[in-house]
């Protein structure tokens, strides 16, 4: 374990990428934070980091564990289909007002497994219900937002499962100061290196404009093809309120809007994926036109039958994204259990709700046509991981020629 | 220091408490917590015995004192105008659709005595404007609501600055318990037996309705006229939304509506008062005509100043309470440095809003009706310590007979 003066400063440098990199706070703005409790310390860098950067109020919305599970154990039945539609409210309102978003993740990746699978399922549906006027704000970048992450106990034992508790704990923060790039004397700079390469190679992307993807690989072919008029992004972005931040800290990728009824061929998850407290490996499906037609999972076929059921664009794609198997995330050979570093160790495929920011002039165009063009719609977006140094990608241009853009997971050609 | 196991049943029992005594809840409905960031074990156990008592949903928002100092020590001074309105009006959403309330008290009580009074002040400000809607449906009793205390290391070393840090965490649990009667086995049978008291004694008041109290001791000589069709309250109570709550744990007052333009004479108060995070002691103010004409301190005296400037109801009382000086609480001997704790040690009046509840008729009266009677209306509430067994207090009719309610600080007549 690094000693604790050395951790203290990573922490603070991680606080200090998070309000400088990933939200790029403006003067007098106010600041929203969700974090689980472990992420007390953390929350306190962010906190002054935010302050001293210019926000004019910070406001940490705390989650526990304990109170999470009390709820599924002790309340009665007839209660799981509230939400605090008052608090995502509150929250919208404060977006809309101007607040950035600041969400800590780090929370037990299977808490709820052993919970009744309906009860979750209805809360975690009724929550979805009531946080999506604030989550529009946030998938149509209204705002300044980012994620970052907080090793925490619960997370890092089913890291690293071998380890002793503190031991496990430490190497998690090892692994994400070091996927986070704070790791270094100067990580702001750093970032601005990493933002650079990102940008370079979503440009490049947007300048070919491909018609599909083809992904191949053990028990997967399958072929995405991209929405009309989409864009590629990768890297930092300006929000619509004209800050310029990084929605993810760490990121790796970079990821378009597949068309939602040309996608078909199966595929095979190339890692279990953790879905609000349960977790679902071994998924494998096949696609016709855009739709999932059939879908299997090892683990937690049941929870994934519910997502695949959410709505009617549950079962299309919102996002195809391409990592190489070489980022520092797939090297550290850590499986994470975690969407934030999974889906940024491996090119992925996300179920669901497609972002406004990967469509080309989406101010002037109405839902109708972003639909037409192939964009998506769901109350869910969930990534999930199809890439490794077994697969192989290629691209396919409007004319019906290939080439290659990945093989064994890595880059062939790019700028 | 009690044994951990004893500890944790005390704990428990001071959440059942809560929940059973405090709150009332009832099924389905919401519970918003708000706590320090120490008071997390509590918190756990009224969100449990809160599920169990059938809540659907308990949502805790956490403060933080550090983070409270990051901002006034680092944010710019142009933002200290700034209020987390968006939480304040999701939580009286939150009301208004059935929530109930539970505040955790607990935190620093001179928190912010060293930081720069203008930006404390414009704070708390902005809070108070922003939380109107919400501390209105509060102040109203539209809801089941309930305060109750938790003993965090930094309010204990003050109320024991002798001690180690852990015996004074020790001791000031100790107090809490005892105070709010969780230390035998049946504390809600107890709490009953204990409100019956409270009610026979508000309820005696109120067939006397007497025309004004005066307080007489130690540069004290205060005359508070009482408003028409004042009512006396004390104990637990039902809300308007019907359910009978108790919003102090512990209480031992009963109290009434002065009225805002029939108090004349000298006080000095018995106790320091901690206000938002600053200390004021030694208090003394003449009254004319309902209105503090001269007030000093010889602590505090510009913050008690920015006080009675806040709004033209400030230099007005909104509540007058009587407390015996042989109360469990008073008779623990400690200053409690703690509103809740003190002004239930100590007779006391209070500056700005009165309650609702405490005159006759609300539910038939305009609000300019109200204030004819004598209600008073102001953006604050400050309870403020008058009482002690120095003092004696007598009821004047109104026919202008006098008679002893209070000898040193003892009730002569109850029933
Ligand atoms: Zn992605
Ligand atoms: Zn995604
Ligand atoms: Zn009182
Ligand atoms: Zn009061």
């Amino acid at each position: 374990m690094a000693p604790a003066s050395n951790h203290a400063e990573l922490l603070d440098r991680l606080g200090e990428v998070a309000v400088r990199v990933g939200l790029n706070i403006a003067h007098g703005q106010q600041l929203l934070i969700t974090a689980p409790l472990d992420a007390v310390p953390l929350v306190r860098r962010i906190t002054e980091h935010a302050y001293r950067a210019g926000a004019s109020l910070v406001s940490t919305f705390y989650s526990d564990d304990e109170t999470t599970l009390a709820r599924f154990r002790h309340a009665p039945d007839d209660t799981f289909d509230t939400a605090a539609k008052w608090l995502h409210d509150g929250m919208a309102e404060a977006y809309r007002a101007g607040a950035a978003r600041m969400a800590i993740t780090g929370g037990n990746p299977t808490l709820l497994s052993g919970e009744n699978h309906d009860r979750v399922a209805r809360a975690s549906r009724a929550g979805s219900l009531a946080g999506r006027p604030a989550m529009e704000l946030i998938t149509n970048f209204a705002i300044n937002w980012s994620i970052v992450a907080c090793a925490t106990p619960a997370w890092a034992q089913q890291v690293f499962p071998d380890l002793e508790p503190e031991q496990a704990l430490a190497r998690l923060w090892d692994a994400i100061f070091t996927a986070s790039r704070v790791t270094n004397a100067d990580p702001v700079a750093e970032w601005a290196r990493h933002n650079e390469i990102l940008h370079r190679r979503s440009a490049w992307l947007n300048e070919r404009r491909f018609a599909a993807l083809h992904f191949r690989g053990p028990d997967t072919d399958l072929t995405v093809g991209l929405a009309d008029g989409h864009a590629w992004a990768g890297g930092s972005e300006p929000a619509r309120n004209g800050i310029i931040c990084n929605p993810n800290i760490p990121t790796e990728e970079v990821f378009t809007t597949p068309h939602a009824r040309r996608v078909d061929g199966t595929v095979r998850a190339t890692k279990p994926l953790f879905h609000q407290g349960t977790l679902i490996d071994d998924i494998a499906v096949r696609f016709e036109g855009g739709r999932i037609v059939e879908a299997s999972a090892r683990v937690g076929q049941e929870v994934l039958t519910r997502i695949l059921d959410t709505d009617e664009g549950a079962r299309r794609l919102g996002e195809v994204a391409l990592v190489p198997a070489s980022s520092p995330i797939s090297s550290s050979g850590i499986l994470f259990r975690n969407t934030l570093f999974d889906e940024n160790a491996a090119s992925h495929i996300a179920l669901g709700q497609s972002y406004t920011k990967c469509m080309l002039d989406t101010d002037s165009l109405t839902e109708a046509q972003l639909a037409e063009r192939g964009a998506n719609t769901s109350f869910i977006h969930i990534d999930w991981m199809i890439g490794s140094n077994l697969i192989d990608v290629d691209a396919i241009t409007h004319d019906g020629t290939r080439e290659s853009l990945m093989k064994q997971g890595e880059w062939t050609s790019q700028p």
